[in-house]
């Protein structure tokens, strides 16, 4: 049996790992660490990176939180648990470059000790990869949905094409009509069956995280020495709002957190440096920014 | 009887008059205007001014829309109307300047034909004034007050200390333990009662529509020509992104409109031009600053 204390160890090293990765492909900053402890037991290990070479504001969470599970959460797990165990890492990156895309990554655990007069725990995996390019483009989109789909075939045959489908559902800006980015995968509540073990879903998970760091430092290294222009960065700037109203409106993990007094540096650290909204902008027709509107669709097969 | 007609006429020549102020106080910029229509009946008037020499993104909207309750706004009501009118002006103006406060007004009137079986209409109105400094300055704070208290008093003794409190608690960003700005008034459902008829209410509310120009517009005058630092540009845009966190996550009109399927681009007008966001920022002790964090606290008593 997997225990708690497993998943929150190999959590950390992947913490470790995609840190050190992240901060030899940037070059100059480095991360900054916070220690946090929560009140009602546990905390976390907050690392940003700021004013990068190319990473503008990044930051690489991982937590290990216990104790009483608050009614709201009760009420949205849809459990009678007094009790909760929840361990995750979670990234955005935000580049200073608009050809590079803003990726978002989360690989979690979560477990009630004992559930509705039942002694076995209740526990479940989630997690999942996205990217949000500022200009879409085809070759990298389909890089990238190959590299999460490698990832997901070497485990279950389904995972790729039923957790593409959930990310596209649930990166959705339902009040602009577009997604979020070009999607990736996205799973939730994920446990064992007669043909899935734990061991499998908790390799899953690692390998999820393991598959972040190369397939991000290719996209980067893809663009990063392109020459841009300023109307390049200012739809760089308009595309961060759209995140911001995602992550705001949207975005489970940020409602949660906001609503049970989380560490609110840490669960907004995923906003941008600098974000810019200009009323009813229109892209101009048969532009790269229209292009990208065209594409920010749910449904796309990009592999 | 005032009728709905009338209460919509004379919000529209609210929003003219105060277009023209605006226009008079900045200087350079005029309001485009968009003219829209509501699948479900009515429609509005949208009013956008951009790039002033002080007014760097601001909107004064009218609407006039009615049509069927959706399910969620009965819900939120508490009332079992199949139909709806609503009429409004509403405004957010942005300056560019770090020393000039973000300003936001209201006034709204709202009906339901007939509820639960009366044949009675339900009507009430709503609305206020509110006020964002990046800084904030007493002297300012002092005049904004008085000058809604002024108008208050000539309508209500209670008025002022009730809507007062009342913004206090609804501009409120919980996850920040801080409020939006310096409040202001707020008040909602309000109807007429032995002491108080619709008549009253109805010139309250226009009154509090024509107290908004000479109040901005002195403040405005009392910094627009002061020099400011990058470092107080900094701040402002830091400001501002606890703005958009507010009316994202907790201003009631806009999940309405994101609900509703409102016209986005109408709703999302009072998002600021740029906003920063930067991991933990700390102002310095003894600044301006810090000065403005202490004071963003309810129940100030600023007359």
């Amino acid at each position: 049996m997997i225990t708690k204390e497993q998943i929150t160890a190999d959590y950390q090293t992947i913490q470790d790992e995609i840190c050190l990765a992240l901060e030899n492909l940037d070059g100059k900053s480095k991360f900054e660490e916070e220690l946090w402890e929560r009140h009602g037991g546990g905390g976390g290990r907050t690392r940003v990176i700021q004013n990068g070479n190319i990473i503008e504001k990044g930051g690489v969470n991982f937590s290990a939180v216990h104790g009483t599970l608050p009614d709201v959460m009760k009420k949205a797990l849809k459990v009678d648990s007094d009790d909760f165990f929840a361990t995750g890492v979670s990234i955005v990156i935000h580049p200073n470059h608009p050809l590079v895309p803003i990726i978002h990554m989360n690989i979690r655990y979560f477990e009630l000790p004992s559930t509705m007069g039942t002694s076995n725990p209740v526990r479940w995996f989630g997690g999942g990869i996205d990217l949000t390019p500022h200009y879409v483009f085809d070759d990298d989109a389909s890089f990238f949905h190959q590299s999460l789909k490698t990832t997901c075939d070497k485990f279950d045959a389904d995972f790729y094409s039923k957790f593409k489908t959930w990310a596209d559902d649930y990166f959705y800006i339902k009040h602009r009509e577009e997604t979020r980015g070009i999607g990736g995968i996205f799973y939730d509540k994920l446990t064992a069956t007669d043909n899935l073990s734990w061991e499998t879903i908790f390799e899953f998970s690692k390998a999820l995280g393991r598959t972040f760091a190369p397939t991000y430092i290719e996209l980067v290294n893809r663009h990063r020495n392109e020459t841009f222009t300023e109307q390049q960065q200012l739809w760089q700037y308009l595309r961060r709002s759209r995140y911001v109203e995602f992550n705001l409106v949207y975005d489970a993990g940020t409602k949660f957190g906001l609503e049970t007094n989380g560490r609110i540096e840490s669960i907004l650290m995923s906003l941008p440096p600098t974000a810019k909204w200009a009323y009813n902008y229109q892209a101009e027709q048969g532009s790269e920014e229209e292009k990208t509107l065209s594409l920010l669709k749910k449904g796309i097969n990009w592999v």
